[in-house]
């Protein structure tokens, strides 16, 4: 799958009703983890790099997009010792952000529970944002470095439901031009908002999740197996054709040029400097376990699981409100069953082509 | 019901599968929130006299002890208002701190949608922190100014079940020795966190569930109206007897001696003043409410609604694990109709006194 539908961040629906919390998501997000890495070292070198706070001011630093914060630790633990090469009794403040309906109680016991934790260094405090991050979080100028990982391709909304398709990529026309108006309207925004918050100097690395120039995400096979299956329970009575045309995942993934275009001039290009890029690809792992192992059944389950941590929940919002816990509860369970026999009768057209576009942004 | 009694903070535990999230507390603690007002002019008072923050450092004020936030917004609007006579354009991050158990879902929707919210004013950004109080929640020096209302007679744990009763104010030796250094021991490291966050010349309003001397907290009626409705279950066999025994409200109510003792000398009093205090007696305005009306089913649904909120995840935590959804909402069904008939039996009995001791404490 695309790399645009990693994380359950940005402004994903409230699906308390079927969604997991107690650390689900976390459980569930290794594809995540692994594209992490690439901007691990980053980050590291951002950190070194920020201007010091005056006198005792702590350090803030920002989680853009944290979900269950699975995904946070590893580079939280690395910023804070990157910086404190320099300035070692600095006192850090680490603020975890994401949208209200967020499961921050998963996310505050992962933090504070991890043996993994940042934590467990010193003089470190760990916080949470209940907002969006199109939104401002922080006061101006309060920010020294800023991390979004596989985040930003959860846009604020999306403009209209996709025709004869639950995935945006699929999209065609003007639905299609509205949806890329939408993500450049959302970009926009985020870095307007980050670029009052961060200090002269402050850093902001962001992964986000991509597609080719040619327009492939790589999530397309997956997807059209999602649908599917969803059409399946149309065709069988148990899911309403009305449901099924209000289902959408609202994420869009943007080409290089689409991150890179507001650097380019105007007003945010003289409050911010993008200064490297690079792209990044990689590979299905689970299918590389599957082609290891030849082991179907958990190739089936690993997918089924991860689609269900991070998709799902935008599916089940559209389910018509009055539909008792027990009826969606076996909605769900159907999907589950159709995806997964999709997933076991075709592992290759299944996998997924991991794309990320990382990027370094310098406050000017 | 004793103060004591007032808000599901602190050390509670975690209750998921019985308890309403989406607001349901702070929908039913008007009687918490008519004990802030006493309140409210001290904590203006004090933010009318704390230290300026250096340069364009933001003011950070914390509310500890949130819940659901219903409590916390007009406190905060207020402090805010009356710090920016002084120095308007200052910004301001609150943060509101609770367990990592608390729903701050419900705590953000609150702040960031209500129209009474404080976020109404330009230049004050919100957060969460997930940690218990009795531990340390802020950098060093920096907090100027701290509000806690209702939420420090939550303990951090029971030291063993109270026999025979649910309610610690019912011990009697031991048992009781152990709550009273158990109380002591939390007090203390509250406030020797506090001083260690706060900015000489910081300010801490404390809003604290109180007893008399004579050790009535003003709760005994109800309280034994919750046991008795109890040992109902468990006479039916609906309830297990060692389910009831295990269950405790893990509070305690201090006096205003108990309160004030750390100030009297020893560490504490180096660094922390208590520059006034006093005591605040509030007679249980549902029951004046029912005197007013004679309205004893809208009476019995009050009080039963308050308890429900404020106390019954203390209580539902205690049954056994195998227990299935729909087992534990037949057992609390029937605990609040079997509360309900008392209290609607014997309103007088069932009315709660409030005693608070309102704390301004200043950082030396």
């Amino acid at each position: 799958m695309g790399a645009k539908d990693l994380e359950p961040s940005g402004e994903r629906q409230s699906t308390s009703g079927v969604m997991e919390g107690g650390g689900y998501y976390a459980a569930h997000s290794s594809p995540q983890e692994a594209y992490g890495e690439f901007g691990f070292r980053w980050l590291e070198e951002a950190a070194g790099e920020i201007p010091l706070p005056e006198a005792d001011r702590p350090l803030l630093v920002a989680d853009l997009g944290a979900a269950g914060g699975g995904n946070s630790l590893e580079p939280m633990r690395r910023a804070i010792a990157a910086y404190r090469a320099r300035d070692p009794a600095r006192q850090v403040e680490v603020v975890h952000t994401d949208i209200p309906s967020n499961d921050f109680s998963a996310l505050f016991k992962l933090v504070e529970g991890s043996e993994r934790s940042y934590l467990r260094l010193p003089g470190v405090y760990s916080y949470a944002a209940g907002r969006s991050f199109y939104e401002r979080l922080f006061p101006d100028g309060a920010l020294f470095l800023g991390w979004s990982s596989i985040a930003v391709h959860w846009l604020s909304q999306v403009p209209e439901p996709i025709p004869d398709q639950i995935y945006p990529g699929f999209a065609a026309g003007s639905v299609r031009e509205a949806l890329v108006a939408r993500s450049r309207s959302d970009w926009e925004a985020f870095l307007a908002h980050r670029a009052a918050e961060l200090r002269p100097g402050g850093r902001l690395i962001v992964l986000g999740g991509s597609r080719r120039d040619d327009d492939v995400s790589g999530a397309e096979g997956l997807m059209t197996m999602v649908y599917e299956s969803l059409t399946s329970l149309v065709a069988d009575g148990s899911l309403k054709a009305e449901e099924l045309r209000r289902m959408t995942i609202p994420t869009w993934n943007r080409t290089a040029g689409e991150f890179a275009a507001p650097f380019a001039g105007g007003p945010l290009a003289e409050s911010l400097e993008l200064r490297r890029r690079t792209a990044k690809v990689l590979p299905d792992a689970f299918f590389a376990a599957f082609e290891k192992t030849g082991d179907a059944a958990a190739y089936r389950d690993a997918v089924v699981g991860f689609f269900h941590a991070a998709f799902e929940p935008s599916l089940w919002s559209a389910l018509d409100p009055g539909r008792d816990a027990s009826n969606m509860a076996a909605i769900v369970g159907a999907f589950r069953r159709g995806l997964g026999e999709r997933v076991a009768a075709d592992p290759a057209a299944a996998s997924c082509t991991w794309h990320v576009e990382i990027l370094d942004i310098a406050r000017r």
